[in-house]
């Protein structure tokens, strides 16, 4: 048992057994159980553990995988946890077990929170963090905005994350202008202000992309796994030549998480699943923001984000998403110490240098 | 209006129009509207086009984003249509219409159904296609399966999708094998069978992977959008020194189909996103299967798939997962002939050798 991947579903319905028994073949061999050797039957096919009594329409079904079935590698691993079952109705995953033989396969985040807490000298107090926002902006504009920001004492400077390559400021440009921004007020003012440029960009340039990033002077990166695919993250995280801090931003996942019937929970998706594919810092939509996420389901994210993983650093929760400078002390109170808070556009509301002064000042 | 990209979004609810706001900025600008300055506002924020009365508590509102929005790429595109929007409950997203200037972008399908057509001397009838199963088998194993298919006159024999790095079969002792295999079938026979491994692999092995795959004589790709990303199949299909045929999986994707009131089209993301990212065949759960389309929603694919989207070429659909032989000529009649029949575990009931023969008599 140790060995095995232990997958739990919830199964909406009077037919949870025969919905398993076709979950636990349709996740590993996809092909008719009787016809399968008996050595497959007992090696490959997941094996049901347990079984609950329905409370509430939903019954809990703990399904194990062989090691094996995984290969090792992450792509795999995200289809055996949610590749076929996703296009089945009424099923969610609401947790995964990982054996250490799956586990040491995975270098998780580089840096996570004790990495972090060192790189800013940070013992004790959380992360201060932005974005440079609106679209539309030059490079310049949003270079300026950066300068303002560093010179304040931030510690991250995203971009947007949905910046790209749009002709108000192309991805080169902008990174290159804002990362000499960024450094040009480290120097001024003695601060260690990190830029991370959005790597939302093509497929085939998205790690040299990483590399230029780093070349050109940014200290960190924002990457959307929900578009360049969570391996992306995984490789980029991994890649001693980048080996720079990583924002995990939660675009294109929403639909995993929106139906209280189907999908992954908020815990392995944005919790556990950021942190084997090399997130330092998950940013997720916090409660009574823009988002409808509860506050259970961001707690569930800061648990999975801090909780034993084999020996994978614990990770930054980011809980954003219309954050203001008011909900500050209610959001220390309620994610503890190793927060990256995150404030976006209402930096901007009114004089963005007194409101980036005030941030730095609150947590300080 | 002709530059712009429209998406459609249903709206649960009475305050459609709030939320259409709300989406509006969100997939634009992602900031205070009232802070970002009048031409921000006017060329960068997407603009509501429509609002349709409410039906059964739904609102169809149509939000046009100018093009720019997009620069011109894949991800960028994915994340104005289901970015963060897909983190909100309620809201859907039926029907999407790209300017040209966005689709110049797009090379598509390099084969598509006149493409595969020619390659497979096929000018009317359906594809035949088949996978290799189960997990667990061993690389000649699988292999022996591949020359019985090939000798029966299958066009294409893909790997099952969650074949991987498993030990049973790794990936390169199980692409050589199989390639190998169905080559010496082909020369005995004189037909012209493609083997399409899968490229489920870590994200930085799989360019490489794709060529190397060419290199030891597979004819074809399938790749997996849903865990790759899209964009990695874009780039592949894109890419000249691979020039091969890509049939397309939808593992992982399903969480944005199962949900009547939240989620992308089944049109838009199994028809419309899997050809602007270059599938020559598009792989989806038929109705009646082992998953619960609707005959509907398979049918609004096939029309996605075929209808005029710029200079792009028609692909192929492939409705499976739990098919048989006596289901041929029920799909024919309906699918028409842009049809690629794929039979997996079926074919396995009984003599293997006898059921591929029979799939292939059957189209001939």
């Amino acid at each position: 048992m140790s060995d095995r991947i232990l997958i739990t579903y919830s199964i909406v319905g009077e037919h949870a057994k025969e919905i398993a028994d076709a979950i636990r073949v349709e996740q590993s061999i996809e092909f008719p159980i009787e016809l399968a050797s008996a050595r497959i039957q007992r090696d490959v096919v997941g094996q049901i553990e347990s079984l609950s009594s329905p409370v509430n329409n939903k019954t809990e079904v703990v399904i194990s995988y062989d090691q094996r079935v995984v290969g090792g590698e992450l792509p795999q691993l995200l289809n055996v946890l949610w590749g076929n079952v996703s296009l089945i109705p009424g099923v969610g995953v609401t947790d995964i077990s990982l054996p250490d033989s799956v586990l040491k396969n995975f270098k998780g985040p580089r840096f996570g929170v004790p990495g972090l807490r060192q790189l800013f000298d940070a013992p004790t107090r959380p992360l201060i963090t932005t974005a440079l926002k609106p679209m539309g902006s030059s490079a310049s504009e949003l270079a300026e905005m950066a300068t303002v920001l560093a010179l304040a004492g931030f510690d991250m400077i995203k971009d947007d994350h949905s910046l790209a390559n749009q002709p108000w400021a192309t991805w080169r440009t902008r990174v290159e202008a804002v990362a000499s921004a960024v450094a040009q007020a480290n120097e001024k003012s003695g601060n260690r202000t990190l830029y991370a440029p959005s790597l939302n960009l093509p497929a085939d340039q998205i790690f040299q992309a990483a590399h230029e990033a780093k070349s050109l002077g940014a200290g960190a990166l924002l990457l959307l796994p929900g578009i360049s695919g969570f391996d992306a993250m995984r490789a980029i995280a991994e890649d001693d030549s980048i080996a720079l801090p990583i924002q995990s931003h939660p675009a294109m996942l929403g639909s995993m998480l929106t139906s209280r019937d189907q999908g992954l929970s908020h815990s392995i998706l944005l919790g556990t699943l950021m942190r084997l594919a090399g997130a330092d810092i998950s940013i997720f939509p916090n409660f009574s923001g823009r988002f409808s996420f509860t506050q259970e389901e961001c707690l569930s994210i800061t648990t999975s984000a801090r909780q034993p993983l084999g020996k994978l650093k614990p990770i930054w929760v980011a809980p954003a998403g219309g954050m203001s400078l008011d909900r500050i002390p209610e959001m220390r109170k309620i994610y503890g110490t190793s927060l990256a808070l995150l404030i976006g556009g209402a930096l901007s509301r009114g004089s963005l240098e007194h409101n980036a002064q005030a941030m730095v000042a609150s947590v300080s």
